[in-house]
């Protein structure tokens, strides 16, 4: 494979023409001894695209490559690289730098480091580089960030696992998702599927919980043991205080009504929500909100390069598999696609293909 | 001692009289097989008699004597009663009934039974009787709910440690407060200095959260070995990420920078409110609150018998002492202490004695 000078990707120019894409040449950042290039072949397409394309989430570095589940093949490694060699077949998700030297890095909570960078929109340190995603012809990461890829998985099935995936299934094992336990996955996107997915991979009795019984069928299809629907009456009444672990990945708080969904857990449960809507507006709690039994209301951030290892093998095994829309990557469609997830018509999520075409072999 | 067919308290009319005691005869609930009478002795006065009474916490069963810090003499007991021994001096907090049959109550969480009441202002199961609190003669109360009083405990030392220790005893023993872990007091009231000293018997390094300084001599001489201002600019620079735990004991969210609070918890750690403020309005919240260090917010309630037991003998071995303002129990009295406590004038427990004088030997 011929070795570019620069990369080329489809960036946005800012909010106002969000579903323009323009096929640039851009620079990354200076190759380091711990770096990895990857020839992109697949990239999921996350809400994060639309959300920081969109302007959904404040103000972004422009022009911008978006996309953070990329699939592609180890083309360099750079001289002090151990986990990654060349030629593997490797993924990249959502995060791509932390300092590795605090409590938080050395204890597997690197997501959680003060020091963190996004895989696009960040601004690199020292160079000022803002870093590019998945939508372009390659990637360049630190080892940290670049997972092996399990020769089970297809890479269209593997790659929205690297930030969907890992979303959802962080929190669930990080707070005893597993046999003999009860969990609700909260919303059926993108990262929910993948919630009831690795909720039943991992053993637990699982329920989905949707709005209406519209993705009913699938998400039995899925392994959904249970289903409920929160536009029914009373549809929180024969589960008080029954499910041990709730993962929240709705994108909206709108018409949500807390106590109701709160009331599902058991003493001291927790509900987690991974979703970021775009609203600044929140949901307002009270102490009372909490108190019938005692659970505890939070977020959770990605997962670590362990968890994502650990999911990547579970899935391998287990037969976990992405409920994907391939796209091939272009212009047009690249607009089409992000303009669907934009209005949630997706099931369950779109995944980008056919690099070699737009970007060459 | 004589028996009394009636007890006798200290009853308020309505929200609109809260400030006006009047002196009653009232008709316990009928003496059950596994009840317990006691002749009270000392009662402290807590935050929620105040709001019960005033209307803060809305509707409520009148005329109504409060007080849920009981402590007395035990006079009777039922036939079946094998907890409690005649003239064993006991205490009742502020729980006084649950089922004791379902999961909750099995698993020493019978504060979050579904069928629970509390001791005062409760609707007794079949009888309809509404349950009357500690600022009266007597109290009638199922054994699981009445507890011996280790001998090297003063009863106004051990009485506030009912309800007030207890709430904040039971997130500190249930998230993991001791040897090692950087714990938080976020109000230093009623509960909060009980939560100071038990955090630090229970060997925890102890910090103390106020708004402003004028408490930090006394936190120090409980025990608390640092001291937060949350009125000073980058109070929270310091301490990012540093605690494992902060029980927030504070009666209001007003003008609460609650990001800046949430800053201090390490990655996972959690934020449990002990209090229960009268304002409907709660505090907003959205998921990237949560997001640096994917910390839980919660709410806790009371705590089990089980866990009453253990921090009373904690206190009685290691010499915790509430700081008491003592009161001599009137009409008079009572109008006076409670309308300082309305006005937080107290350090840091009202607790009313002389109950022979007023209602005789």
């Amino acid at each position: 494979m011929p070795y570019p000078e620069t990369f080329t990707g489809f960036q946005v120019n800012g909010p106002e023409t969000w579903t323009e894409f323009h096929k640039n040449e851009f620079q990354p950042k200076p190759f380091g001894d711990y770096d990895v290039d990857i020839k992109i072949e697949a990239c999921g397409v996350c809400g994060s695209d639309v959300h920081t394309i969109s302007g959904g989430w404040g103000e972004q570095h422009f022009p911008l490559a978006v996309g953070h589940e990329i699939i592609g093949t180890a083309l360099r490694v750079g001289p002090k690289v151990t986990l990654i060699k060349e030629g593997q077949r490797v993924g990249v998700g959502a995060q791509s730098y932390s300092c590795l030297e605090c409590r938080q890095c050395k204890n597997d909570n690197e997501t959680y480091c003060q020091h963190q960078l996004d895989t696009y929109g960040a601004k690199w340190p020292d160079t000022g580089i803002i870093s590019q995603g998945g939508y372009s012809s390659h990637v360049r990461t630190h080892e940290h960030w670049v997972f092996p890829i399990p020769e089970a998985l297809p890479s269209t099935v593997a790659a929205p696992m690297l930030c969907a995936g890992l979303t959802a299934y962080s929190p669930l094992v990080r707070n005893g998702c597993g046999p003999g336990k009860k969990v609700g996955i909260v919303g059926l996107g993108g990262i929910g599927h993948l919630g009831v997915l690795f909720a039943k991979a991992l053993g637990a009795e699982t329920w989905a919980i949707s709005r209406t019984h519209a993705k009913e069928a699938d998400a039995r299809k899925m392994g959904a043991d249970g289903f409920l629907a929160t536009s029914e009456k009373d549809w929180n009444k024969d589960h008080i205080m029954t499910f041990d672990l709730i993962v929240n990945t709705a994108n909206s708080f709108e018409g949500f009504d807390l106590d109701a969904y709160l009331s599902l857990l058991d003493v001291h449960a927790k509900w987690v929500s991974v979703g970021l809507p775009e609203d600044t507006e929140g949901i307002k709690v009270r102490n009372q909100t909490f108190l019938k039994n005692g659970c505890f209301f939070g977020s959770s951030h990605l997962g670590s390069r362990k968890e994502t290892l650990e999911m990547l093998q579970l899935a391998a095994d287990k037969g976990v598999a992405t409920w994907v829309e391939e796209v091939k990557i272009s212009k047009e469609n690249l607009a089409e696609t992000l303009q669907k997830l934009h209005k949630n018509d997706v099931r369950y999520r779109f995944c980008l293909t056919g690099y070699e075409d737009e970007f060459g072999a």
